[in-house]
């Protein structure tokens, strides 16, 4: 008899050409495009492609990519109108699963699982779920929605609906630098939830809200929330090194240090730490890069010799404060670029499918009359 | 190294105390019971009750339960809002699976995952998709939709909310035996995707929405509709013989007979067959009845001797037409009945969780360099 492998844990449950993780190394490859050349050199649209095709695009390739993107900004008229029928205080991960299942509603054939069709849903999910935060967000705070930019790319048309304002070029650039180094990580939960969902033949968006409901969950998607937290919770420079030191003594866990996967520097965190401190001074937060940079001096005097460093969700909780964003927006941030991912996976899998079908050990009783309810 | 299992072949994934399946012999039990037994014996709350308890229920556990389940039983006003903003033309499966993810927004405390609070978000879910469904169906009709009647029982309450009629006491009862008989059924596809969400510690309201949308694919929850496509098919029962030998000569499957698990008579399908004469001849659906019965004749007959029987989506088909259900809300149907088993198994993966992670073996290249566009 099979063994039960509870969590699947060392169990390979999938093949994929996207992502290549190898944590005691530091090693993260996007198609085997190391993440920091990436991170450096690429932007997010030319990323995406990469990871749905498998090769970076020729120069034509990616602006027709780039134009069916912008074309897919806009929401539909009905769906706004949904969202308005949302509870102002409704937290942003159950507003994004909800509006981005409600996508398919407005899809002419939206159960179409062909590759081909896959992939512009993918382009259509990835446009506007932007469009959708920026507007939950807004409509909450009581302003206007701004309506979205075809001319701009995907961070800063998003920043600027956010904010009503055109972002500073730090600040455009460390939050694609986040959508860049977000976009896939191999079998993590939220992407196997969505090669679950796929294999039933299903749609894409099933697929993609059932992966939004999966990455809102603590164990996965909310940890640069603890981080933003832990520095609110710090009053000046000054506080840094005992509540650290505190906080180690009674052995609690310091969000944004250490990752289950990498037991080196965490690939994705270099490039962000660069703007960093430019995003803060930019945005009047030099006091938050002031304690980050502080609280990474300490950890790496008292733990990085056994490996725990800095992440990635350290750096981008400090890029997203500056870029606005509320504490409850950084994980819906985090779903943004995955769905890139996400939509990667689903492709991959509709090109080779088999129907995920494990068993499960039944541990109840066999043969049991039904007992009459007056004489239980 | 581990072996890839594709589609997690052969892999056990999770241990379960609610149902237990025995193909060969054609055995399903419910915490032990008999799946026949419950159909003869049970109502579909106490079934529920049953697999989230893993005991049948008191009197007064009974009562109680009912009064819980019912109290839920009503929408949000903003809920029907948004309901009013979706397209007349949108699919069933789509809407429940957007309406029950919003249902989130309209919870104090949504995020909630103790046994507990599961328990009480599932009666939530349980107790007031019939209402999504059945307004959906008469909103699309051009029809004011009917209020729950919390004096009602759960099968009787939809029927009455769907036709604004009361049913007949075999509607009602074939209505209830469908949802008994679909309530739980191992680790499928849905059910495995509910346990693979809810272990990021993420919500009822998300692992369900997920299993909504694995449902809806058509390897998955598709099958009854295929049996009424099929049925419409043929004229008269003068036809049978015919149509069924031809697909048999052709090799084409017959929809609604044999099953990927039983290899036995489909022990689900013999209490819904006692019933259909009756519904079908109260409804005016005679032909309907004398025509399934004429397939299982001939198909007895002619493959009976291979293990392949009528299935419970064989008979659920002709009972969801009879009691007034346009062919697009027969999946739904499934939903309504197996969120008792989505919700029981979120409930065991909560009282003993491990994150679900495997491996996803990578397959492309290494140690790529990053090309500038302008030289690829």
């Amino acid at each position: 008899m099979t063994e039960f492998a509870k969590g699947l844990e060392g169990v390979i449950a999938a093949e994929t050409q996207m992502s290549f993780i190898d944590g005691q190394k530091g090693i993260l490859e996007y198609v085997g495009i190391p993440i920091g050349e990436l991170a450096r050199n690429s932007t997010f649209e030319e990323t995406v492609f990469l990871l749905w095709n498998h090769r970076l695009p020729k120069k034509a390739e990616l602006e027709a990519f780039n134009r069916e993107l912008r074309a897919n900004y806009s929401l539909p008229d009905a769906a706004f109108a949904r969202m308005k029928a949302i509870p102002a205080d409704a937290q942003p991960m159950h507003v994004l699963r909800t509006m981005v299942s409600g996508l398919a509603m407005h899809d002419a054939d939206p159960n179409a699982n062909d590759v081909e069709s896959a992939r512009k849903k993918a382009l259509r999910i990835l446009g506007c779920t932007p469009t959708i935060v920026a507007a939950f967000d807004r409509f909450r705070r009581g302003l206007d929605p701004v309506d979205p930019d075809p001319s701009k790319n995907f961070a800063h048309n998003f920043l600027n609906m956010l904010n009503d304002a055109d972002p500073t070029e730090a600040m455009a650039r460390a939050f694609e630098i986040c959508m860049i180094t977000h976009a896939d990580h191999g079998l993590n939960n939220s992407t196997f939830t969505a090669r679950v969902i796929i294999s039933t033949l299903s749609d894409l968006y099933s697929a993609i809200t059932g992966a939004i409901g999966s990455l809102r969950g603590p164990l996965h998607g909310g940890a640069n929330e603890g981080v933003m937290k832990m520095l609110g919770e710090i009053p000046t420079v000054d506080d840094v090194e005992p509540y650290i030191l505190g906080k180690l003594e009674r052995h609690e866990k310091i969000m944004g240090f250490g990752h289950r996967v990498y037991k080196a520097h965490d690939p994705r965190a270099a490039e962000l730490k660069a703007l960093a401190k430019q995003l803060a001074h930019d945005t009047g937060n030099d006091d938050l890069y002031e304690k980050s940079f502080k609280i990474e001096q300490v950890m790496d005097r008292e733990v990085g010799s056994r490996g725990i460093y800095a992440n990635v969700d350290f750096y981008s909780a400090t890029t997203y404060h500056c870029i606005g964003l509320k504490l409850d927006l950084f994980t819906p941030m985090f779903a943004l670029s995955r769905i890139a991912g996400w939509s990667g996976h689903v492709i991959e899998q509709l090109a080779d499918n088999r129907l995920f079908r494990p068993k499960a050990d039944y541990i109840g009783p066999h043969a049991v009359a039904y007992t009459p309810i007056d004489k239980r």
